[in-house]
């Protein structure tokens, strides 16, 4: 399996009632294939997941498969804290057409997710599957990081093909492409971090800025691999204040942007509020300077 | 409704196939019903909430009140991510008889807990429960603290009644007890800050080694009410071991020293792996010393 | 060596051109020398030891002194990294007359901060004073805390007699009360955790706010001893205001409300910069709510 | 002034008895002349700076000057709480040959040291010095981080051209590339930090591992330059061991390094314990793996 290239955190869209716009989804994907972003990730931590109930999940990975061509890679979050849990959804995931699973760390008993409760979580969750298993790492979301040592040994194996790092701690990504295994594939999941991260030999990236403006995005990346890294450097520092300002205002903002883009954003769900107006009002002057709109 | 006195936060038995053990847990709640103890927290973090299947976790609820008389109180941890999910479930949770219910925090997008996005969530969460909230703080497991100010502000909503601080940060349960709205009822749920939780003003608390030593938990808050503080000072001391071992070791630890003081423990679910013999033997010793074994 | 009772960390006056004002300070010393305070704390970090020259503080040591009579304990601070250097200072503040030294953990390479290293360090201290040593525990200053199991192992050395634990973690306090060799003098060096620290068997306090409003805090702690802790808490919780006010606004804002209560507190030396008006107003507007002004 | 290249920040070598010992100091240099390194940066926190006092301080940039060629560049650490005790320092150590200075940030009070107020100190450390000022970024030991908005604008100051950031937060350097005035000089003080941020822009660095390994750590720096990234890289991660060693054991562990490279590393002063041999031969074993023994 190859993760190479540029994949957005695919966001959930909500109708006014909050409950899920599957079509608006659907319309979304059909934009986005025509860009050249490698694949998806479903129901990652910008596709809300931890606010779906699980009907609403599988009913999601399933419109999605019917919008993604198979030429696309279709990778879908498995976020849960019991091991049964997550063995049980990515099952179900694999049966409704998904390519890969993204499988968060167990997190909430901090204290208690040593690397050998990690390892032995990961590992039954790879043996259970069907599919290729990608660590996840989001410690800002979850409280609990994969060290570099414990991705290397999970790295060994064979089901295990990669990981998303989205810690944004550059040195720790160096460290896992330094130690892993040959051929485990690294993606960055801060856009931030990108170029530097693409230097160090992640060969890609979910980004949530893709969701709003994947052609500058991939571009960021193509230009890179073509070999050009002062061009890219440049691009990754024009991008900057865009790729930040949806981390500032988190998935709202992100929304919100895509709603300026021309793709279906609309509101989070609750707990998460809508986004006040200023705010637009921000994203939108950023995005035109940063030449996106 | 008066919450004064202690409450276990009962956990969670399973069986060797890792299935929730309905009957033990009966028949600890029947053993416990003989103690002091002033009522229950079903489904709180100690009963591995996180772990449990919806369908689970209401099973679990009915069979506990069937085993607890209306003598005692039942409280009913609400922990979820999306205001939806966690309205829905206080709605099922009265249904099986729950007398409150303790609501977690949504903290996932840790960033974006502001105040006013708590405020909402609780807000709301509160309008709709037809039985009384407490809030749950406990950031230690949730990366998101509950400040003494937005407890201040909720506490005015009428149908929010108590919190379960779970911190053991006592200068923030003081500012709490001073800052809330009077008769809003302050639990501590951290068992090495119970003494001075009670002198500052709580009147009750929710401590996991009440499920381990019930008795000697309620003698140290009677000793307490009873006017006596060299001595309640004297027992907290004492327990202390006791109780830090139970957070040393995690809910593992716990169901270790219920094993030992005549409960079923039994295992936890995975991802948390089953206690080894040596902490076991540390365990029993800490409890000996206590005075508890 | 008796440390019951309320020492004010003392501030150290400048004059308008950043020197150290010596008369202002003894004219502060001999108006709270009429008050019930126990003794004063000579360069803590209250009185910005660590912007003061070598000779400036020794000369601020002799100066209070001279204004301090022999029945108030006078504690001298000893804030340094390197042990040579702080068992230079003991020595040569022993010489001016302090009846103790606070000496400061080292912190700077806080990672190789082990309990070995502060161990050796606080030995050789104590081992070289021909004064009582207590240790000081201020992670939010220093980012190395000392921990209970630390401070135990310390009181059992004979010149080592106590520690200002200035955390504010009161959990911490209770353990080191617990485990600590009996006759270890425990003050607790944050004015939010008085209430609470006395209940645990504190034996005094340096607070800050005992710079400003002396009388107030010295009843606080009168009225705990005389066994009233119903009104011991009630003043705990009407001071709680103007003790955070100091803590929000700094040395700054303690300075600027003894200018208000008839001391001199003049302005920090630089960095520090001086307060703004409006925060001035807002601290008038607290002490006068709480009684104080 | 050109900061192109690696410097290493000087350790301070001690003799048995503690004290400095300065001729020690001159040798190195002198083995260290013959090498690629860039210049020096004397009094740095691997130098030990603040178990120094005033008198050594100087009489080490004084030996130092004498073994350093006006060729190599001086840079001299301050690291002060005081405005007025780095803007003498400065002053001091521009008398005694210093070309360049870097400035710590005051952090004792770090919930004071707001933007505003370190804006204020570094412009008028600048505003007094006859020399050119770097800013020192090192929360690791601090406490205290020099945001990057901070760093920008006190790029503008003529006097201020650039930063030793060590804080190994990559997304953080690269902003302060992106936000800094042009021409404003970035070094990173992390070792394992230095090939992505020569990618980022970074023109040098200021690498403890320099001290014990000078010749490696310049082959690094000049591939890079040279602009091989495929075999910088793969250095980097060669000696990725190295530099994490000397991190871990902390200068101990880099004057043992340097004891084996043939240069005078010795003991740190008190309260550093000396090393023990398995961390000895540890270190050794590494060194020698990464090829530079």
């Amino acid at each position: 399996v190859n993760l190479k290239g540029i994949f957005p955190p695919v966001t959930t869209p909500f109708d006014s009632a909050g409950d899920v716009a599957y079509e608006k989804l659907k319309e979304n994907l059909v934009s986005w294939n025509k860009t050249g972003l490698a694949g998806y990730t479903i129901l990652g931590s910008t596709g809300e997941s931890i606010y779906l109930m699980e009907e609403e999940k599988l009913r999601i990975v399933e419109a999605a498969r019917d919008a993604i061509p198979n030429t696309k890679h279709m990778m879908v979050g498995v976020i849960y804290e019991s091991t049964r849990h997550a063995v049980d959804f990515v099952k179900a995931a694999a049966r409704v057409g998904a390519d890969s699973v993204l499988v968060g760390a167990p997190n909430y008993y901090k204290e208690r997710m040593k690397d050998e409760v990690l390892f032995a979580h990961y590992t039954r969750v790879a043996e259970s599957a069907t599919i290729p298993v990608l660590l996840y790492n989001v410690p800002q979301f979850t409280g609990v990081s994969l060290s570099p040592s414990l991705v290397a040994r999970l790295s060994l194996h064979e089901n295990i093909i990669g990981i998303k790092d989205s810690s944004g701690h550059i040195i720790g990504l160096s460290e896992i492409v330094r130690l892993a295994q040959p051929g485990f594939q690294v993606l960055t999941g801060s856009a931030p971090a990108l170029f530097p991260s693409l230097c160090l030999g992640a060969v890609g990236a979910v980004l949530a800025i893709a969701c709003a403006a994947p052609e500058a995005t991939v571009e960021l990346y193509n230009i890179f691999v073509g070999g050009d890294l002062a061009r890219a450097r440049e691009l990754q520092f024009r991008l900057a204040p865009a790729m930040f300002m949806t981390t500032t205002y988190g998935i709202a903002g992100l929304k919100a942007a895509m709603d300026m883009m021309g793709y279906y954003g609309g509101d989070c769900r609750l707990p998460l509020l809508p986004l006040n107006e200023s705010a637009k009002v921000e994203i939108k002057a950023v995005f035109r300077k940063a030449g996106l709109l």
